[in-house]
């Protein structure tokens, strides 16, 4: 291609972005060229602000701009309950819902002895520490074997620390069509049915 | 959301760009929070450089970091052959096939009376100059009413300058099943058949 050089890099590293692949990395970029002024010099600037501050929160894990994370530094909230995360995404997705009022750890991942992942790498003697102040601790891993795995791991581990342990309801998905639903999320509803 | 301010703008910069809305923006923007060493900062700086140097050539109107474009600058191609494009991108797509080896001329758009672009806004009179001195005119523009009028203008504009004006074969795309191709095409290729 005879593009320029510049040009060419900026394609390729869009295209190493989830979602994005070669073309749609070119679209993207022409887009960008296109509105030079409007777009593409904020977004670079907002991305090089990003990637200079961003960094982990040095109580829960999550990613923000400072040292303490907006949640960790919030005083509203309530310090009692510790909901477990395995990631980020997780973290900003009940974020969104906008239903808890508490405290997060994010994992980063869950046990794996393959990719050697542990306990230490996951900030588990972290969370143990934390939850000694703790009424509540909410396993919301993700509802799949390595997620359930770490969740037992992690209620093992907290175990005797005279903290609650709950973990995330079992159900019907709002909207769902029990049509489309497997059987196992059937089962797991059906097993904990409730008063009308 | 319980977000840095510095991360929501960029998810917000992100989200306008083709092919992601809010919530691929969202997962393209923890991606690179994941990797801000290997991709953020790289990416930043592309984005940036790029923004600070990309300009559109001052021959063909192709987008490159210099005033003239690496096309424009290549000694190596015919200058007696003039491809005129619609936009950038396709100009992107001719050099991709790499079957065309002469100059181009990019539009910017078509002529459109209710936008108000007129043939001074698409640098038709700039083609006209450079078409003096060329052997041949290819109009490379879209199959579209308004790719196909500005096409019909453009030929009006260079008759008589004795340069000789042509246009893309019409036809069943490479790999194309008959059965799936549209009435209008079939009838194209069969008027434009020839000996086997």
């Amino acid at each position: 291609m005879e593009q320029s050089r510049d040009i060419e890099t900026l394609i390729e590293l869009m295209a190493r972005l989830p979602g994005l692949g070669p073309r749609s990395a070119r679209r993207a970029v022409l887009a960008l060229l296109k509105k030079r002024g409007p777009l593409m010099a904020p977004l670079a600037q907002a991305m090089a602000t990003v990637a200079l501050t961003a960094k982990d929160c040095t109580i829960c894990g999550n990613i923000g701009t400072a040292e303490i994370c907006p949640i960790c530094a919030d005083d509203a909230r309530a310090n009692g309950e510790i909901c477990v995360v395995e990631d980020v995404s997780d973290l900003w997705a009940m974020e969104r819902g906008g239903a808890f009022k508490g405290r997060y750890h994010v994992l980063g991942g869950t046990l794996s002895a393959l990719d050697a992942i542990g306990p230490d790498q996951l900030g588990i003697p972290r969370l143990v520490d934390r939850a000694r102040d703790a009424t509540e601790v909410i396993l919301a891993l993700n509802a799949t074997v390595d997620g359930q795995t770490t969740a037992h791991y992690i209620a093992d581990a907290l175990a005797g620390l005279g903290v609650q342990i709950t973990s995330l309801a079992q159900g019907v998905p709002i909207g769902g069509e029990l049509n489309y639903l497997d059987d196992g999320t059937i089962g797991a509803a059906l097993r904990a049915r409730r008063q009308f």
